[in-house]
């Protein structure tokens, strides 16, 4: 099969410099939707997908380039039959083509492979739907069941406007015959434009059977032209994935105020709570709580673990049986083990902390490795960058890090070490002692409080 | 009044390791909301309360044991009529029961004291709906007004299923007859199952009144399979109460955005920003305001206080005119005196702060008793722990914590006191005085700045 | 043109102490909003308002002062009629009067404009509303199209009550007429009070055209007198003003999870995350990108920055491509250069921080004057309060502040100079050189760990 995807539009009404069909929905381009969906299709039935760009230059093939992709550019852009005829040297005559929209995101594939089933080798084949206010639309004209025309709303008698089955302008064409009929299209119209809806009377007249399949919901069918229309995309499309979350038994507190934004796979007896951000690649093992409003991208949390309010995750790993937050920051390469606690106002990064450690309080872990059982006090802070390098901290199995203790780095806390409390740690600290670096506690008798200075 | 409550039920579309009446509104499993609200009806009908459980063992029991409750095990489990007959050994034949179900949670009790009501000593009363679409549902079929008999969908011709009055299930009968008509149930049906309903025709045929009542609402009837069903139920009370916190007079900011998982009670002039989440009890004073994002849990705010944004507050008190916030956690055991103001990124835990005294911000106070007027300067950390034994600090009144303090408990520090910014405090600081640990201040001139490493 | 704004009402359902015109719409009270209006409307039709006040005495006045407002208190309250008598002497005969209530906040300028035109010079004119339920309120009656008295509910008869155009209330009429039909008002009705309703019937009999308007939306006319219907418009309002960003080009994540409190101007292609609220005067450059529950009062974002999530920004300024949060509190007078980076658990307040420089880890920064590409390592604070005192910390171009530094104002780290982990700053750092305030690391050989002490 050919898969033709039309993204050349401009987009006025996006008010935007970023071409229409790279805005996002749940944070992938919409054109990205467009192409994972015709994939899902292709899948039974293996071809090449070609995206006619032209507005916004290239920027849309840099976005979505891919080795199963190819690209044609629309220059000027004289209206979707002339568009889709960009395509032509792309296409393969002996399979059917399909053409989508890079601004219509949220089709199923399995919508699609009805059409594609319903045209078979030989058939124009239209998704069409039935809408309660079809005005606008182009209507789908049937004698005795069959397809006849498309008429425009404004080339609509009154019977004509009375029927609410519509074009939504995906079709799949046998091939060869759609590159004859391409080349018929004339633009003597109001718009002068090549309009692909042509088509189907070039199809009639050349006694080839047009017909039609319908999507299970109509905002599959919905395009969007503006920032209104992608954010009711962006909400419909972020219930379905609460439904469906809810139908594979996650809890979620409130379904309307979960935001998923690529992949979210949950073991069994997770409970969401509200207003949390998932991003990209997100699992969370059995039995995992995610407390009110976190943010979470790209990370594992295994089973059992629990993060508190507040909590802001990226490309982090959290072992199984985890204490995080509230108000705790992970950040990219921060790999927990097992029952590890990380509590308010705790930021990690590119570090390891294995099993049963803590940092409870107020600190910063850059750049660390550390080990079993540690305790690290709070206020503690790796010196981790000395302004041009950054070095590594290790603390080893069982060490006490001391409150407000600064470790610079390179240095290493030796296992069962104990670092009193407000340490500067220069030099390594040997395992199973007190290392301190304190100045003597003194008290000045004369001391006076200061005084409110006069201005 | 007797009360049975079905709560043996699988609960398989739950795909929980949770029995399915545990499951939570509100924060609380629906069983106990079941209890609760038969707790109400029952203050003016003193009875006793059987659960029927099976499905999870005895995690049912040990979630909702009280004095006031019995519990039979059903077991196997065959039908909603074998399911109330395992109650009868626990039913006062001199009182009528109440059949109650453990997976519809919101049922108002006011509903159910009328259907208390309709039922008198000795009629079948029969909580019925009218649904605007009752498919699936057992239909009431009434005869010059008089219910008859209940159809189920399937059993129901074309002019039984235009009837819009459906079963609930909820129902009262008189003890002895129930007793009776239980034991005249049959299996000999599709599924093999004993069902409750069958006893309305037994009503009949004894010539027993059958009689109705209907709930105020009709999702006082819904119960749950799923936790598309939980999700609903739980939006659904949820907005149930914001309205009743709107009619008290509370300004929500958004009533679709609170959630409210326990008792909140609050005072006049209450203001609650968006999204705020509130567990167990907590208690709002006259003119509190509470911020956007805010947590709290098991907490007593009390008059004037302002809560500002992304704050965290668990099992804690806030005295008069405190100024809290924004992300200020206060953990179990925080009590806070009239005014006193706890800033960003500060923690408080087990500690009793007098009035006046301040922590505006990034500090740790733990184990702590501080006086009145006590200014606690940023970054400051009550050493608390020792890895094993946890040590209480004292702050006397009026005593000036420098920045970056460390105070080893057990300390204390006098009335008056100040220290210096950055001072390890490991022996007791004395009224009045200025104490501090602190090294020289010195300049390397021969000192060059790191340059970047090669790798 | 005269205006009228009748706002002396108790607005005892709103159980506060707060006269009901004075509970705030979007941050501001629903007076203020009227006002505003009015004065929308009076830019084309200059002339004066007149505020009629009563309950909760001269708050209603001190709240809403300006040049061209007067105001007439209204004691007792005897009806719409006698509070608009009390604005006689305020009222220009030779202009029309506009009649508006204080509890109806959302009336667009456009349409009372369009009231306005209605009404010419002399016309009554009445905004009516076609209500889909008109049970309660005063129905326009109207013979050949022509309006020719109001009926209450109470009064009405089958088919009047029948009817949906209701009264809205809001009127203009010709001043020296109103007066006169003010004067004829009587109060012997069943309230005994004086409607100003009734003119309607005075200009009839006088023979003077009663005309309409409609507003654009029926929410236009909603009055507030609970706090449901005060969140009710809150939310209207807020979906309003999200409608209005999408429109200007603004990507919104949730329009139904945006709280504007004021006035928020954005540049192109910004875009705002779920759950933030914007308060005051706040200005986001074009391609800013705001994230996840982000709290944002009287603030510049200049163009390019990432505001990430959790960030509380108030009275502050964000240079060009700045780099905040997630977790940064901006607070007052804080005004960060081009491309600075501010980052978790990190404070500025009343400083100016020049551009390429770096607050990243759990640092408070208050009264200082930082230099450019100053890196302020995790844990720094600023000293600048001495109990009683503020002073200023200057950081001098290209300082490295080491981490855990604590600063103590009045103090100055030079060009370049370097201040070691862990260093109490008391004296100026000079420029170039490495400085340090640190004790001789030492280990404690035969140390041993604390044991846990029995209770």
């Amino acid at each position: 099969m050919n898969v033709v995807i039309l993204a050349a539009g401009m987009g006025k009404r996006m008010q935007s410099n970023l071409p229409k069909v790279l805005h996002p929905i749940a944070g992938q381009p919409m054109l990205k939707h467009v192409i994972e969906t015709a994939r899902a299709v292709r899948a039974q039935n293996a071809a090449r997908i070609c995206v006619i760009y032209g507005h916004g230059g290239e920027q849309v093939p840099a976005a979505v380039a891919a080795d199963d992709i190819s690209f044609a550019k629309q220059e000027p852009q004289l209206g979707t039959g002339h568009a889709v005829a960009q395509a032509i040297p792309h296409l393969d005559d002996t399979v059917p083509t399909l053409i989508l929209y890079g601004d219509v995101p949220l089709t199923r594939s399995t919508s699609l492979q009805a059409l594609v089933n319903a045209a078979g080798d030989d058939k124009l084949a239209i998704l069409t739907a039935e809408m309660p206010d079809p005005s606008g639309l182009g209507r789908i004209i049937r004698e005795n069941g069959r397809i006849r025309r498309i008429v425009e709303q404004k080339d609509a008698n009154e019977s004509e406007r009375a029927i609410t089955e519509i074009n939504t302008g995906i079709m799949v064409a046998p091939t060869r015959a759609l590159k004859k009929w391409l080349g018929q299209l004339s633009n003597q119209n109001a718009q002068g434009e090549y309009y692909l809806t042509d088509i189907v009377a070039s199809a009639v007249a050349d006694g080839v059977e047009v017909t039609s399949a319908q999507p299970a919901s109509i905002w599959e069918t919905m395009g969007v032209n503006s920032k209104v229309q992608l954010a009711q995309l962006e909400r419909l499309h972020q219930a379905q994935i609460a439904q469906n979350l809810l139908e594979q038994g996650v809890s979620l507190l409130d379904p309307a105020r979960i935001d998923v934004r690529g992949q979210l796979q949950c073991g069994r007896d997770v409970t969401i709570d509200v207003n949390c951000v998932f991003e990209g690649q997100v699992i969370l093992g059995d039995g995992v709580s995610i407390g009110a409003n976190c943010v979470i991208k790209n990370a594992h949390i295994a089973a059992g673990s629990v993060i508190k309010s507040f909590c802001h995750i990226e490309d982090a790993r959290v072992g199984e049986n985890g204490q995080i937050g509230p108000y705790a920051r992970l950040r990219p390469g921060a790999e927990l083990g097992e029952d590890v606690h990380i509590g308010n106002f705790v930021e990690v990064k590119n570090s390891q902390i294995a099993a049963h450690s803590k940092a409870n309080h107020l600190a910063y872990i850059g750049d660390a490795t550390v080990g079993s059982r540690v305790n690290i006090g709070a206020g503690t802070i790796t010196c981790n960058y000395d302004g041009v390098n950054k070095f590594r901290t290790v603390i080893e199995d069982d060490a006490f890090i001391g409150s407000d203790s600064q470790l610079i780095a390179p240095v290493r806390v030796g296992k069962g070490a104990t670092l009193g409390a407000g340490t500067t740690l220069s030099k390594d600290a040997p395992e199973g002692k007190l290392t301190v670096s304190r100045a003597k506690q003194i008290t000045i008798d004369a001391w006076q409080r200061p005084v409110k200075i006069k201005k």
